[in-house]
């Protein structure tokens, strides 16, 4: 199947997909958009249904081999399921979307899967909605798509899946299971702890101490509002990884605590020295500012560090983080506003490469943020101004 | 000026920006805008400079007492320059913008600033860009402002604060100086050192390995792009309050970790025992799957608690947290077209609460989540299908 294997994959392909959550769906849904042949499986009797009715393919097993038996099923059932249906299906190839690759690979191996035609595989497409219902045909357009391909992966097995990802719009990612594990929890298994973490700060807290909360702590703890069982299958196989990010971030975190618990410690022995205020009290010129600004070198040094971190994150359209310019404009909160905004931005000809909105609580007016290209950002201020937009760059 | 305070501080109302900083010079916009009479006041004179050039007031001191003094200058200077001024101003309210507001009262107190006419204050709006250049006059609308009312506090005082706050668009909050601080280590100065500790790991991380970092990440390390020094002085300010926090939340990192540490160590253990599985082998049928999904029971409890601790932050308008329902909308990424789309929601006669646009590196397209109120989100999802728009609702 070397030479040209896409095509020969393409030509009457056909995929079992067992497991009709929102990513098995999302895959049926795209593979039958490209005019594969789709069966779907699933304990789930509900889910498969809804699944088949979305267009995902059809509930059943297959007559024959299919092409690909893709195994999407929550990551401690994966290798069982995948050994079952080698058994059934002498032929296809096999592979997973487990978030966690190397307890895949491992039990794979210890079970005896055909390693031959079995490729580890990890689509990047999330929603913190799950189910047969939230899935897309487009959920993986443009995301990564890991394969983790071991020295007896079949170049063939391989070719498939390649094809399988291309179908599916998403950009393959050849890794070893290991560094995609540590990957993961590095970008999402470890923010999403420390999100929950941040989270769980607020669930006890006073309500009217939440009252003061705005845009940066919403963002910032989005992510924790996801499934407990799924992220609790997902960390624990991932544990290894995590932990050692994890204690990188307690270490910071308790030369933090260290740092301010000094300065709480100097200020209360600060707090004593009436005198030394009273007398400066009788020189008005020269009083210094209260001594608060107490240094915190590691503080500092910490922001800093999540100033250059933040900034290595790869940016939109996955190319090298571009710096965008922001247009902020103040609109009404109603019907058709941003709408208008939008198409005046349209008719200046610049392509808008975000839109944020900031809330104003009960307020009537919003401001909107336009990101766009730097070069542009002048011309769009200019041209939404002269058509007596609010604009404030 | 009990009655109708608010109109007799309108009346010839004029007040005294000292730091022309983003937000000194935002209030001098919102003032001014209103009518007031604005001077402004800075060390930096470019920023001074900038500040009048933009309309937020007049560079110099005015020739007789202010209404009111607003002291917008970094923390550590708040109860020098205040007193400073109260020694030339000697009927004007003052009041101050310092974001720990424990730390000011006791340094205007020891001190000797006269706190009959001392309204500390803090507007929370802020930007993650700082200077007069990111100052608007909407800065303010609908946000939260705190006013720390002590018991020495004037009326005539604590009514023109309430003026400048209602001028500015914003709501006013009158708390405890000591409430306010737990509120802010809570709500901001927590999040910014935990994104800060987050980011930091990305710093020296493996560049492949932050190639598969999605949205997730992004949205919970933005605000880790903030200004290392301003935030290290806000922290060292509230290093109390913070400190109470961190504590809590290590509390729960730890032992988090020592479960994690426990699940590794069972795994490793696990892992030695290749007869069972081997044994298991001859027994297909009962093969149970490799025993991964070790109990983390602590870490499900945490990611439940980090639900509720996110469903109980305030939503948009300040009301009760609204659900909304989302639209999502597949869109070309090109000028227009999501203009067109707001154009085609507003026509069908639907307010669209929030936009959010799902990135999809390297490719054409990109998924566009409209949030509506739940009632309306079948009637705009079957409108924007009938025009043709991709909905995947």
């Amino acid at each position: 199947m070397t030479g040209q294997p896409e095509r020969s994959a393409v030509g009457s392909a056909t995929a079992l997909v067992v497991g009709t959550g929102l990513i098995g769906t999302s895959v049926g849904l795209a593979l039958t958009a490209a005019g594969w042949t789709v069966w779907l499986q699933d304990r789930d009797t509900e889910n498969l249904r809804l699944a088949g009715v979305l267009g995902a393919g059809h509930p059943g097993l297959p007559p024959s081999d299919p092409t690909v038996v893709l195994v999407a099923v929550p990551p401690a059932g994966t290798a069982r399921v995948t050994l079952d249906l080698q058994r059934t299906y002498l032929t296809s190839i096999f592979s997973d979307v487990a978030s966690v690759k190397s307890q895949v690979k491992l039990d794979v191996e210890r079970l005896g899967v055909d390693m031959t035609r079995f490729v580890g595989g990890h689509p990047l497409a999330g929603r913190e909605r799950s189910g047969p219902g939230a899935a897309r045909a487009d959920l993986f357009e443009g995301r990564p798509w890991v394969l983790t391909q071991q020295t007896q992966t079949s170049a063939a097995a391989l070719a498939v899946m390649r094809e399988v990802v291309r179908v599916c719009g998403a950009q393959p990612f050849l890794v070893s299971a290991e560094l995609h594990d540590r990957a993961v929890a590095l970008v999402s298994h470890v923010p999403q702890v420390l999100a929950s973490l941040t989270a769980a700060r607020l669930a006890d807290a006073d309500p009217e101490l939440l009252e003061l909360a705005g845009q940066g702590l919403r963002d910032m703890t989005r992510i924790a509002d996801s499934d407990p069982g799924l992220w609790t299958d997902i960390i624990g196989a991932n544990a290894g990884p995590v932990l050692a990010i994890l204690d990188s971030f307690a270490g910071d975190l308790d030369l933090a605590r260290a740092e301010l618990r000094e300065v709480t410690v100097a200020r209360r022995i600060g707090m004593s020295k009436d005198i030394d205020t009273h007398q400066s009290l009788s020189r008005p010129v020269d009083i210094s500012p209260v001594d608060i600004s107490t240094d915190l070198p590691f503080m500092r040094a910490l922001i800093e560090r999540g100033n250059a971190g933040h900034r290595r994150l790869p940016g939109k359209h996955g190319a090298a983080r571009l710096e965008f310019s922001v247009v902020p404009v103040v609109v009404p909160d109603r019907p058709g506003e941003l709408a208008r905004l939008l198409v005046a931005s349209g008719d200046a000809g610049v392509n808008v490469e975000d839109v944020s909105i900031e809330h104003s609580p009960g307020q009537a007016v919003g401001l909107v943020e336009l990101s766009v290209r730097p070069e542009v950002a002048g011309a769009l201020a200019q041209a939404l101004r002269t058509g007596g937009w609010s604009v404030h760059a």
